[in-house]
Protein backbone atom coordinates (compact mmCIF):
# COMPACT_ATOMS: atom_id res chain seq x y z
CA UNK A 1 0.00 0.00 0.00
CA UNK A 2 1.82 3.17 -1.23
CA UNK A 3 0.40 6.08 0.97
CA UNK A 4 -0.19 9.61 -0.85
CA UNK A 5 -0.04 12.82 0.83
CA UNK A 6 -1.77 16.02 -1.01
CA UNK A 7 -3.39 19.26 -0.13
CA UNK A 8 -6.73 18.92 1.02
CA UNK A 9 -10.27 19.27 1.22
CA UNK A 10 -11.85 16.67 -0.74
CA UNK A 11 -12.50 16.96 -4.41
CA UNK A 12 -9.25 19.85 -4.74
CA UNK A 13 -7.51 19.89 -7.74
CA UNK A 14 -4.61 18.31 -5.65
CA UNK A 15 -6.55 15.49 -4.65
CA UNK A 16 -7.69 15.46 -8.52
CA UNK A 17 -3.73 15.37 -9.23
CA UNK A 18 -2.95 12.34 -6.44
CA UNK A 19 -5.96 10.55 -7.90
CA UNK A 20 -4.84 10.38 -11.05
CA UNK A 21 -1.18 9.58 -9.43
CA UNK A 22 -2.67 6.57 -7.70
CA UNK A 23 -4.19 5.67 -10.57
CA UNK A 24 -1.08 5.34 -12.98
CA UNK A 25 0.62 3.36 -9.85
CA UNK A 26 -1.99 0.89 -10.28
CA UNK A 27 -1.72 0.70 -14.06
CA UNK A 28 1.98 0.67 -14.23
CA UNK A 29 2.67 -0.87 -10.99
CA UNK A 30 0.12 -2.52 -9.40
CA UNK A 31 0.42 -1.15 -6.75
CA UNK A 32 -2.40 0.12 -4.78
CA UNK A 33 -2.81 3.69 -2.84
CA UNK A 34 -4.06 5.48 -0.32
CA UNK A 35 -4.82 9.30 -0.37
CA UNK A 36 -3.93 11.47 2.70
CA UNK A 37 -5.33 15.01 2.45
CA UNK A 38 -3.02 17.90 5.17
CA UNK A 39 -4.81 21.42 5.33
CA UNK A 40 -1.04 23.13 3.69
CA UNK A 41 1.14 21.86 0.83
CA UNK A 42 3.97 22.34 3.90
CA UNK A 43 2.21 19.66 5.78
CA UNK A 44 2.05 17.19 2.79
CA UNK A 45 5.15 17.84 2.19
CA UNK A 46 6.66 17.23 5.47
CA UNK A 47 4.48 14.41 5.74
CA UNK A 48 6.77 12.77 2.62
CA UNK A 49 9.66 14.07 4.58
CA UNK A 50 9.10 12.30 7.99
CA UNK A 51 7.94 8.95 5.97
CA UNK A 52 3.93 9.24 7.87
CA UNK A 53 3.49 8.85 3.86
CA UNK A 54 5.57 7.30 0.83
CA UNK A 55 5.08 10.33 -1.52
CA UNK A 56 3.07 13.84 -1.44
CA UNK A 57 1.44 14.80 -5.05
CA UNK A 58 1.98 18.90 -4.86
CA UNK A 59 1.28 21.74 -7.39
CA UNK A 60 4.52 23.24 -8.45
CA UNK A 61 3.49 25.86 -11.17
CA UNK A 62 -0.21 27.02 -12.49
CA UNK A 63 0.46 28.51 -16.46
CA UNK A 64 -2.08 32.08 -14.67
CA UNK A 65 -0.74 31.77 -11.27
CA UNK A 66 2.87 30.82 -11.39
CA UNK A 67 5.17 29.18 -9.14
CA UNK A 68 3.72 27.81 -6.04
CA UNK A 69 6.16 29.02 -3.15
CA UNK A 70 5.14 27.03 -1.00
CA UNK A 71 6.49 23.98 -2.33
CA UNK A 72 10.28 26.04 -4.03
CA UNK A 73 10.47 27.18 -0.32
CA UNK A 74 9.72 23.31 1.21
CA UNK A 75 12.29 21.76 -1.48
CA UNK A 76 14.87 24.19 -0.53
CA UNK A 77 14.94 24.04 3.18
CA UNK A 78 13.69 20.16 3.60
CA UNK A 79 16.96 19.01 1.61
CA UNK A 80 15.58 15.73 2.14
CA UNK A 81 13.15 15.03 -0.95
CA UNK A 82 13.44 13.91 -4.61
CA UNK A 83 11.15 14.56 -7.62
CA UNK A 84 9.93 11.27 -8.95
CA UNK A 85 7.51 12.24 -11.39
CA UNK A 86 5.84 15.37 -13.07
CA UNK A 87 2.10 15.46 -13.73
CA UNK A 88 0.02 18.20 -15.20
CA UNK A 89 -3.63 18.51 -14.68
CA UNK A 90 -5.94 21.00 -16.55
CA UNK A 91 -8.13 23.41 -14.56
CA UNK A 92 -11.62 23.33 -15.66
CA UNK A 93 -13.68 25.38 -13.22
CA UNK A 94 -17.34 24.84 -12.84
CA UNK A 95 -19.88 26.51 -10.93
CA UNK A 96 -21.75 24.52 -8.87
CA UNK A 97 -25.01 25.44 -7.28
CA UNK A 98 -28.18 23.82 -5.96
CA UNK A 99 -30.28 26.49 -8.00
CA UNK A 100 -32.19 25.56 -11.05
CA UNK A 101 -31.02 28.62 -12.97
CA UNK A 102 -28.07 31.44 -13.15
CA UNK A 103 -30.03 34.21 -12.74
CA UNK A 104 -31.15 33.27 -9.29
CA UNK A 105 -27.07 33.39 -8.33
CA UNK A 106 -26.59 36.53 -6.24
CA UNK A 107 -23.35 35.25 -4.40
CA UNK A 108 -20.42 33.97 -5.74
CA UNK A 109 -17.95 31.52 -3.71
CA UNK A 110 -14.27 30.37 -4.45
CA UNK A 111 -10.47 30.54 -3.56
CA UNK A 112 -9.22 34.18 -4.97
CA UNK A 113 -7.24 33.14 -7.73
CA UNK A 114 -10.32 30.93 -9.57
CA UNK A 115 -12.38 34.12 -9.12
CA UNK A 116 -10.17 36.08 -10.60
CA UNK A 117 -9.40 33.19 -12.98
CA UNK A 118 -13.16 33.51 -14.21
CA UNK A 119 -13.44 37.33 -14.19
CA UNK A 120 -14.99 37.44 -17.79
CA UNK A 121 -17.45 35.27 -17.34
CA UNK A 122 -18.78 36.20 -14.19
CA UNK A 123 -18.83 40.08 -15.88
CA UNK A 124 -20.64 38.35 -18.61
CA UNK A 125 -23.00 35.97 -16.89
CA UNK A 126 -23.56 37.19 -13.28
CA UNK A 127 -22.71 40.96 -13.36
CA UNK A 128 -24.37 41.62 -10.29
CA UNK A 129 -23.51 38.94 -8.10
CA UNK A 130 -21.17 39.62 -5.00
CA UNK A 131 -17.99 37.37 -4.97
CA UNK A 132 -16.56 36.17 -1.75
CA UNK A 133 -13.31 34.40 -0.98
CA UNK A 134 -12.97 31.54 0.55
CA UNK A 135 -9.60 29.32 1.35
CA UNK A 136 -9.97 26.80 -1.12
CA UNK A 137 -12.41 25.94 -4.31
CA UNK A 138 -14.50 23.59 -2.43
CA UNK A 139 -14.46 24.79 1.06
CA UNK A 140 -17.87 26.67 0.59
CA UNK A 141 -19.55 23.72 -0.94
CA UNK A 142 -21.65 21.97 2.19
CA UNK A 143 -22.84 25.57 2.32
CA UNK A 144 -24.70 25.44 -0.39
CA UNK A 145 -27.24 22.83 0.29
CA UNK A 146 -29.29 25.55 2.39
CA UNK A 147 -29.09 27.97 -0.29
CA UNK A 148 -30.37 28.14 -3.60
CA UNK A 149 -29.03 31.65 -4.13
CA UNK A 150 -25.69 30.94 -3.98
CA UNK A 151 -22.75 28.83 -6.10
CA UNK A 152 -19.21 27.86 -5.81
CA UNK A 153 -16.70 27.84 -8.51
CA UNK A 154 -15.06 24.52 -8.38
CA UNK A 155 -13.17 21.61 -10.25
CA UNK A 156 -16.01 20.04 -12.49
CA UNK A 157 -15.66 16.47 -10.62
CA UNK A 158 -15.67 18.02 -7.31
CA UNK A 159 -20.03 18.16 -8.11
CA UNK A 160 -20.56 14.23 -7.29
CA UNK A 161 -18.24 14.15 -4.67
CA UNK A 162 -20.52 16.83 -2.91
CA UNK A 163 -23.67 15.82 -4.93
CA UNK A 164 -24.82 19.45 -6.23
CA UNK A 165 -25.64 20.20 -9.59
CA UNK A 166 -23.42 21.84 -12.43
CA UNK A 167 -24.82 24.77 -13.70
CA UNK A 168 -22.55 25.74 -16.01
CA UNK A 169 -18.61 24.60 -17.41
CA UNK A 170 -16.06 25.29 -18.19
CA UNK A 171 -16.07 28.60 -16.89
CA UNK A 172 -12.56 29.93 -17.13
CA UNK A 173 -11.49 32.39 -18.90
CA UNK A 174 -8.54 30.74 -20.51
CA UNK A 175 -9.34 27.35 -21.77
CA UNK A 176 -5.73 26.26 -21.64
CA UNK A 177 -5.34 26.74 -17.48
CA UNK A 178 -3.27 24.02 -16.45
CA UNK A 179 -1.40 23.00 -13.28
CA UNK A 180 1.74 21.23 -13.12
CA UNK A 181 2.41 18.98 -10.22
CA UNK A 182 5.41 17.22 -8.73
CA UNK A 183 5.42 13.64 -7.07
CA UNK A 184 7.65 14.05 -4.21
CA UNK A 185 9.63 11.26 -2.41
CA UNK A 186 12.61 9.70 -0.23
CA UNK A 187 13.85 7.83 -2.79
CA UNK A 188 15.50 9.28 -6.23
CA UNK A 189 14.13 7.53 -9.58
CA UNK A 190 16.33 5.79 -12.01
CA UNK A 191 16.05 7.91 -14.85
CA UNK A 192 14.02 11.01 -16.51
CA UNK A 193 14.04 13.28 -18.91
CA UNK A 194 13.96 16.62 -16.82
CA UNK A 195 16.01 17.38 -13.62
CA UNK A 196 15.37 20.35 -11.46
CA UNK A 197 17.72 21.92 -9.44
CA UNK A 198 18.27 25.24 -7.31
CA UNK A 199 21.24 27.24 -5.77
CA UNK A 200 22.53 30.63 -4.44
CA UNK A 201 25.52 32.74 -6.03
CA UNK A 202 28.38 33.71 -4.06
CA UNK A 203 27.79 37.11 -4.73
CA UNK A 204 24.21 37.38 -4.16
CA UNK A 205 23.69 39.45 -7.72
CA UNK A 206 21.53 38.15 -10.07
CA UNK A 207 24.40 39.15 -12.79
CA UNK A 208 26.58 36.24 -11.49
CA UNK A 209 23.40 34.13 -13.12
CA UNK A 210 25.40 34.25 -16.52
CA UNK A 211 27.48 32.04 -15.78
CA UNK A 212 25.63 28.75 -14.70
CA UNK A 213 23.13 29.25 -17.06
CA UNK A 214 26.21 29.83 -19.96
CA UNK A 215 27.32 26.61 -18.36
CA UNK A 216 24.22 24.90 -19.49
CA UNK A 217 23.93 25.74 -22.48
CA UNK A 218 27.64 25.20 -23.60
CA UNK A 219 26.83 21.59 -22.87
CA UNK A 220 24.08 21.90 -25.41
CA UNK A 221 21.08 20.95 -22.61
CA UNK A 222 17.91 23.59 -22.29
CA UNK A 223 16.32 25.54 -20.10
CA UNK A 224 12.90 24.85 -19.65
CA UNK A 225 12.24 27.16 -16.55
CA UNK A 226 13.47 29.97 -14.17
CA UNK A 227 12.23 31.21 -10.61
CA UNK A 228 13.52 33.33 -8.35
CA UNK A 229 12.91 33.09 -4.96
CA UNK A 230 14.57 35.34 -2.08
CA UNK A 231 16.48 33.87 0.29
CA UNK A 232 14.06 35.26 3.55
CA UNK A 233 17.53 36.72 4.75
CA UNK A 234 17.40 40.38 3.02
CA UNK A 235 16.15 42.32 0.32
CA UNK A 236 18.28 41.42 -3.29
CA UNK A 237 19.17 38.25 -2.19
CA UNK A 238 17.53 35.43 -4.19
CA UNK A 239 17.91 31.61 -4.44
CA UNK A 240 17.25 30.41 -8.03
CA UNK A 241 15.47 27.45 -9.11
CA UNK A 242 16.11 26.03 -12.55
CA UNK A 243 14.30 22.61 -14.51
CA UNK A 244 16.65 21.30 -17.45
CA UNK A 245 15.73 19.19 -20.37
CA UNK A 246 18.31 16.75 -19.27
CA UNK A 247 18.45 13.62 -17.11
CA UNK A 248 21.33 13.60 -14.12
CA UNK A 249 22.36 10.52 -15.40
CA UNK A 250 23.66 12.44 -18.38
CA UNK A 251 27.13 12.51 -19.10
CA UNK A 252 26.83 16.42 -20.30
CA UNK A 253 24.85 16.88 -17.38
CA UNK A 254 27.23 15.57 -14.84
CA UNK A 255 30.07 17.51 -16.75
CA UNK A 256 27.78 21.20 -16.28
CA UNK A 257 26.58 20.42 -12.51
CA UNK A 258 30.65 19.59 -11.74
CA UNK A 259 31.14 23.15 -13.14
CA UNK A 260 28.27 24.35 -11.61
CA UNK A 261 29.44 24.04 -8.08
CA UNK A 262 32.48 25.87 -8.55
CA UNK A 263 30.29 29.41 -9.65
CA UNK A 264 27.22 28.68 -7.18
CA UNK A 265 27.13 28.85 -3.27
CA UNK A 266 25.03 26.00 -2.11
CA UNK A 267 23.71 23.84 -4.86
CA UNK A 268 20.74 21.63 -4.43
CA UNK A 269 19.80 19.01 -6.65
CA UNK A 270 15.96 17.51 -6.68
CA UNK A 271 16.64 14.66 -8.97
CA UNK A 272 15.74 13.76 -12.46
CA UNK A 273 11.89 12.59 -13.47
CA UNK A 274 9.28 11.73 -15.96
CA UNK A 275 6.49 13.21 -17.17
CA UNK A 276 3.12 11.08 -16.57
CA UNK A 277 0.61 10.75 -18.88
CA UNK A 278 -2.60 10.97 -16.67
CA UNK A 279 -6.16 10.08 -18.31
CA UNK A 280 -7.91 13.38 -16.19
CA UNK A 281 -10.44 12.00 -14.06
CA UNK B 1 -2.60 68.80 -5.28
CA UNK B 2 -0.97 65.33 -5.53
CA UNK B 3 -3.08 62.83 -5.58
CA UNK B 4 -1.68 59.48 -4.37
CA UNK B 5 -3.32 55.80 -4.86
CA UNK B 6 -2.24 53.15 -2.17
CA UNK B 7 -3.90 49.60 -0.90
CA UNK B 8 -6.04 50.22 1.51
CA UNK B 9 -7.29 49.73 4.60
CA UNK B 10 -6.11 52.48 6.91
CA UNK B 11 -2.78 51.54 8.84
CA UNK B 12 -1.72 49.33 6.40
CA UNK B 13 1.88 49.37 5.08
CA UNK B 14 1.44 50.40 1.96
CA UNK B 15 -0.62 53.62 3.45
CA UNK B 16 2.92 53.52 5.51
CA UNK B 17 4.72 54.00 2.31
CA UNK B 18 2.54 56.62 0.63
CA UNK B 19 2.24 58.84 3.36
CA UNK B 20 6.37 59.06 3.62
CA UNK B 21 6.08 59.64 -0.30
CA UNK B 22 4.23 62.68 0.40
CA UNK B 23 6.36 63.58 3.29
CA UNK B 24 9.55 63.61 0.80
CA UNK B 25 7.21 65.08 -1.92
CA UNK B 26 6.77 68.27 0.49
CA UNK B 27 10.15 67.95 2.04
CA UNK B 28 11.68 68.08 -1.74
CA UNK B 29 9.00 69.60 -3.76
CA UNK B 30 6.67 71.43 -1.57
CA UNK B 31 4.24 69.46 -2.64
CA UNK B 32 0.49 68.88 -0.90
CA UNK B 33 -1.06 65.37 -1.27
CA UNK B 34 -3.82 63.48 -0.51
CA UNK B 35 -3.89 59.87 -0.21
CA UNK B 36 -6.64 57.68 -1.57
CA UNK B 37 -7.35 53.82 -0.41
CA UNK B 38 -8.00 51.63 -2.97
CA UNK B 39 -8.91 47.89 -2.37
CA UNK B 40 -6.49 46.48 -4.26
CA UNK B 41 -3.14 46.70 -5.76
CA UNK B 42 -4.94 46.33 -9.26
CA UNK B 43 -7.54 49.05 -8.53
CA UNK B 44 -4.65 51.72 -7.52
CA UNK B 45 -2.32 50.73 -10.16
CA UNK B 46 -5.61 51.62 -12.49
CA UNK B 47 -6.25 54.83 -10.77
CA UNK B 48 -3.02 56.45 -12.03
CA UNK B 49 -3.25 55.15 -15.56
CA UNK B 50 -6.57 56.35 -15.83
CA UNK B 51 -5.83 59.86 -14.51
CA UNK B 52 -8.35 59.57 -11.14
CA UNK B 53 -4.68 59.94 -9.34
CA UNK B 54 -1.43 61.01 -10.24
CA UNK B 55 0.58 58.70 -8.74
CA UNK B 56 0.07 54.93 -7.17
CA UNK B 57 2.45 53.60 -4.35
CA UNK B 58 2.55 49.69 -4.84
CA UNK B 59 4.56 46.89 -2.89
CA UNK B 60 6.65 45.54 -5.65
CA UNK B 61 8.33 43.03 -3.63
CA UNK B 62 9.32 41.73 0.26
CA UNK B 63 12.25 40.00 1.18
CA UNK B 64 10.57 36.83 2.53
CA UNK B 65 7.46 36.53 0.24
CA UNK B 66 9.16 37.50 -2.84
CA UNK B 67 7.65 39.69 -5.66
CA UNK B 68 4.22 41.00 -5.67
CA UNK B 69 2.79 39.45 -8.61
CA UNK B 70 -0.36 42.16 -9.24
CA UNK B 71 2.39 44.96 -9.57
CA UNK B 72 4.38 43.26 -12.55
CA UNK B 73 1.27 41.53 -14.16
CA UNK B 74 -0.37 45.19 -14.01
CA UNK B 75 2.95 47.03 -15.22
CA UNK B 76 2.90 44.40 -18.12
CA UNK B 77 -0.59 44.60 -19.04
CA UNK B 78 -1.26 48.48 -19.00
CA UNK B 79 1.95 49.26 -20.49
CA UNK B 80 1.15 53.22 -20.04
CA UNK B 81 2.80 53.75 -16.35
CA UNK B 82 6.43 54.71 -15.22
CA UNK B 83 8.13 54.00 -12.71
CA UNK B 84 9.02 57.25 -10.70
CA UNK B 85 10.58 56.03 -7.25
CA UNK B 86 11.95 53.00 -5.48
CA UNK B 87 11.42 53.40 -1.69
CA UNK B 88 11.41 50.58 0.80
CA UNK B 89 9.85 50.25 4.06
CA UNK B 90 10.39 48.31 7.21
CA UNK B 91 8.19 45.84 8.23
CA UNK B 92 7.60 46.11 11.93
CA UNK B 93 5.25 43.75 13.07
CA UNK B 94 3.21 44.16 16.39
CA UNK B 95 1.00 42.75 18.64
CA UNK B 96 -2.06 45.05 19.54
CA UNK B 97 -4.50 44.06 21.68
CA UNK B 98 -7.14 45.40 24.58
CA UNK B 99 -5.75 42.85 26.66
CA UNK B 100 -3.27 43.84 29.39
CA UNK B 101 -1.12 40.71 29.56
CA UNK B 102 -0.20 38.04 26.87
CA UNK B 103 -1.68 35.02 28.74
CA UNK B 104 -4.89 36.39 28.34
CA UNK B 105 -4.47 36.14 24.54
CA UNK B 106 -6.93 33.60 23.14
CA UNK B 107 -6.99 34.02 19.45
CA UNK B 108 -4.92 36.29 17.19
CA UNK B 109 -5.73 37.07 13.47
CA UNK B 110 -3.80 38.71 10.68
CA UNK B 111 -3.13 38.23 7.36
CA UNK B 112 -1.74 34.77 6.63
CA UNK B 113 2.01 36.21 5.73
CA UNK B 114 2.28 38.10 8.42
CA UNK B 115 1.05 34.93 10.05
CA UNK B 116 3.66 33.03 8.88
CA UNK B 117 6.43 35.71 9.42
CA UNK B 118 5.79 35.64 12.85
CA UNK B 119 5.48 31.75 13.42
CA UNK B 120 8.44 31.24 15.93
CA UNK B 121 7.62 33.97 18.04
CA UNK B 122 3.89 32.56 18.30
CA UNK B 123 4.88 29.06 19.30
CA UNK B 124 7.37 30.52 21.97
CA UNK B 125 4.85 32.95 23.22
CA UNK B 126 1.29 32.32 22.09
CA UNK B 127 1.73 28.40 21.73
CA UNK B 128 -1.75 27.54 22.43
CA UNK B 129 -3.52 30.77 20.33
CA UNK B 130 -5.81 30.39 17.36
CA UNK B 131 -4.77 31.72 14.46
CA UNK B 132 -7.48 33.50 12.24
CA UNK B 133 -6.48 34.59 8.50
CA UNK B 134 -8.22 38.14 7.71
CA UNK B 135 -7.54 39.47 4.46
CA UNK B 136 -5.26 42.45 5.42
CA UNK B 137 -3.20 43.20 8.69
CA UNK B 138 -5.20 45.78 10.16
CA UNK B 139 -8.76 44.17 9.02
CA UNK B 140 -9.53 42.98 12.54
CA UNK B 141 -8.45 45.80 14.45
CA UNK B 142 -11.95 47.85 14.85
CA UNK B 143 -13.56 44.16 16.33
CA UNK B 144 -10.85 43.97 18.98
CA UNK B 145 -12.77 46.24 21.18
CA UNK B 146 -15.37 44.58 21.91
CA UNK B 147 -13.19 41.22 23.00
CA UNK B 148 -9.81 41.61 25.26
CA UNK B 149 -9.02 37.53 24.65
CA UNK B 150 -7.99 38.47 21.05
CA UNK B 151 -5.02 40.27 19.32
CA UNK B 152 -4.14 41.29 15.83
CA UNK B 153 -0.35 41.34 14.35
CA UNK B 154 -0.46 44.70 12.47
CA UNK B 155 1.90 47.28 11.87
CA UNK B 156 2.95 48.83 14.60
CA UNK B 157 2.24 52.19 13.79
CA UNK B 158 -1.50 51.21 13.40
CA UNK B 159 -1.73 51.31 16.94
CA UNK B 160 -2.15 54.98 17.40
CA UNK B 161 -4.13 54.96 14.39
CA UNK B 162 -6.65 52.80 16.26
CA UNK B 163 -5.91 53.48 19.49
CA UNK B 164 -5.10 50.11 20.30
CA UNK B 165 -2.04 48.78 23.28
CA UNK B 166 0.58 47.03 21.72
CA UNK B 167 1.25 43.83 24.02
CA UNK B 168 4.66 43.59 21.55
CA UNK B 169 6.71 44.54 19.40
CA UNK B 170 8.70 44.16 17.15
CA UNK B 171 7.56 40.24 16.72
CA UNK B 172 8.25 39.55 12.95
CA UNK B 173 10.53 36.46 13.10
CA UNK B 174 13.44 38.50 10.60
CA UNK B 175 14.30 41.65 11.92
CA UNK B 176 15.53 42.75 8.31
CA UNK B 177 12.24 41.80 6.91
CA UNK B 178 11.18 44.69 4.67
CA UNK B 179 9.14 45.67 1.27
CA UNK B 180 10.33 47.34 -1.53
CA UNK B 181 7.51 49.89 -3.11
CA UNK B 182 7.59 51.69 -6.42
CA UNK B 183 6.12 55.34 -7.71
CA UNK B 184 4.52 54.72 -10.63
CA UNK B 185 2.92 57.67 -12.94
CA UNK B 186 2.12 58.54 -16.39
CA UNK B 187 4.89 60.42 -16.87
CA UNK B 188 8.78 59.49 -17.11
CA UNK B 189 11.56 61.11 -14.57
CA UNK B 190 14.11 62.62 -16.31
CA UNK B 191 17.06 60.52 -14.54
CA UNK B 192 17.42 57.48 -12.44
CA UNK B 193 20.12 55.00 -11.22
CA UNK B 194 18.44 52.14 -11.68
CA UNK B 195 16.26 50.73 -15.01
CA UNK B 196 13.26 48.29 -14.78
CA UNK B 197 12.00 45.90 -18.14
CA UNK B 198 10.50 43.40 -19.01
CA UNK B 199 10.29 41.14 -22.33
CA UNK B 200 9.19 37.80 -23.72
CA UNK B 201 11.60 35.54 -25.79
CA UNK B 202 11.24 34.30 -29.41
CA UNK B 203 11.01 30.78 -28.60
CA UNK B 204 8.94 30.55 -25.39
CA UNK B 205 11.96 28.99 -24.12
CA UNK B 206 13.84 30.45 -20.86
CA UNK B 207 17.46 28.83 -22.71
CA UNK B 208 17.03 31.70 -25.27
CA UNK B 209 17.27 33.96 -21.84
CA UNK B 210 21.19 33.48 -22.40
CA UNK B 211 21.44 36.11 -24.99
CA UNK B 212 19.70 38.91 -23.20
CA UNK B 213 21.73 38.37 -20.18
CA UNK B 214 25.01 38.58 -22.30
CA UNK B 215 23.88 42.05 -23.65
CA UNK B 216 23.57 43.40 -20.25
CA UNK B 217 26.93 41.62 -19.16
CA UNK B 218 29.18 43.26 -22.90
CA UNK B 219 28.03 46.74 -21.73
CA UNK B 220 29.49 46.15 -18.02
CA UNK B 221 25.70 46.73 -16.75
CA UNK B 222 24.67 44.72 -13.39
CA UNK B 223 21.42 42.68 -12.67
CA UNK B 224 19.97 43.02 -9.70
CA UNK B 225 16.86 40.95 -10.33
CA UNK B 226 15.23 38.67 -12.53
CA UNK B 227 11.44 37.38 -11.87
CA UNK B 228 9.81 34.82 -14.28
CA UNK B 229 5.83 35.78 -14.62
CA UNK B 230 3.71 32.75 -16.82
CA UNK B 231 2.07 34.57 -20.03
CA UNK B 232 -1.03 32.85 -19.11
CA UNK B 233 -1.20 31.34 -22.48
CA UNK B 234 0.27 28.22 -21.72
CA UNK B 235 2.20 26.43 -19.40
CA UNK B 236 6.18 26.61 -19.69
CA UNK B 237 5.89 30.41 -21.52
CA UNK B 238 7.35 33.18 -19.72
CA UNK B 239 7.87 36.75 -19.06
CA UNK B 240 11.29 37.67 -17.52
CA UNK B 241 11.11 40.73 -15.56
CA UNK B 242 14.84 43.14 -14.97
CA UNK B 243 15.82 45.34 -13.06
CA UNK B 244 19.39 46.66 -14.05
CA UNK B 245 21.90 49.15 -12.28
CA UNK B 246 21.94 52.16 -14.88
CA UNK B 247 19.80 54.80 -15.91
CA UNK B 248 17.81 55.11 -19.41
CA UNK B 249 20.13 58.27 -20.09
CA UNK B 250 23.06 56.06 -20.15
CA UNK B 251 25.12 55.00 -23.40
CA UNK B 252 25.63 51.70 -22.16
CA UNK B 253 22.05 51.07 -21.79
CA UNK B 254 20.74 52.66 -25.38
CA UNK B 255 23.45 50.50 -26.76
CA UNK B 256 22.06 47.00 -25.12
CA UNK B 257 18.23 48.12 -25.70
CA UNK B 258 19.13 48.29 -29.24
CA UNK B 259 20.44 44.64 -29.51
CA UNK B 260 17.86 43.74 -26.77
CA UNK B 261 15.35 44.26 -29.41
CA UNK B 262 16.75 41.98 -31.79
CA UNK B 263 16.68 39.29 -29.40
CA UNK B 264 13.15 39.58 -27.68
CA UNK B 265 9.98 39.11 -28.79
CA UNK B 266 8.51 42.30 -26.74
CA UNK B 267 10.55 44.21 -25.09
CA UNK B 268 8.73 46.84 -22.29
CA UNK B 269 10.68 49.45 -20.65
CA UNK B 270 8.92 50.48 -17.21
CA UNK B 271 11.38 53.62 -16.64
CA UNK B 272 14.78 54.83 -14.74
CA UNK B 273 13.77 55.81 -11.44
CA UNK B 274 15.81 56.60 -7.69
CA UNK B 275 16.04 55.22 -4.16
CA UNK B 276 13.94 57.78 -2.29
CA UNK B 277 15.46 57.73 1.17
CA UNK B 278 12.34 57.89 3.69
CA UNK B 279 11.94 58.47 7.57
CA UNK B 280 9.68 55.72 8.35
CA UNK B 281 7.20 57.13 10.90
Amino acid sequence: MTSIAHLGPLGSYSELAATNYAHWLMANHGAVSNLKPYNTIAKAIQAAATGETDAAVVPIENSIGGSVRDTLDMLWELDTLKIQNNLVIPIHHALLSHATCLRDIQTVYSHPQALTQCQKWLAANLPNAVQIATSSTTEALPRLSNDATSAAISPMWAAKLYNISVLADPINDNPDNATRFWVLGRNQTKQGSHTSLAFRLPDNAPGALLKPLQLFATQGINMSRIESRPTKLALGDYRFFIDIEASLDDPNTQAALQLLRNCTKTLKIFGSYKQIQVQVL
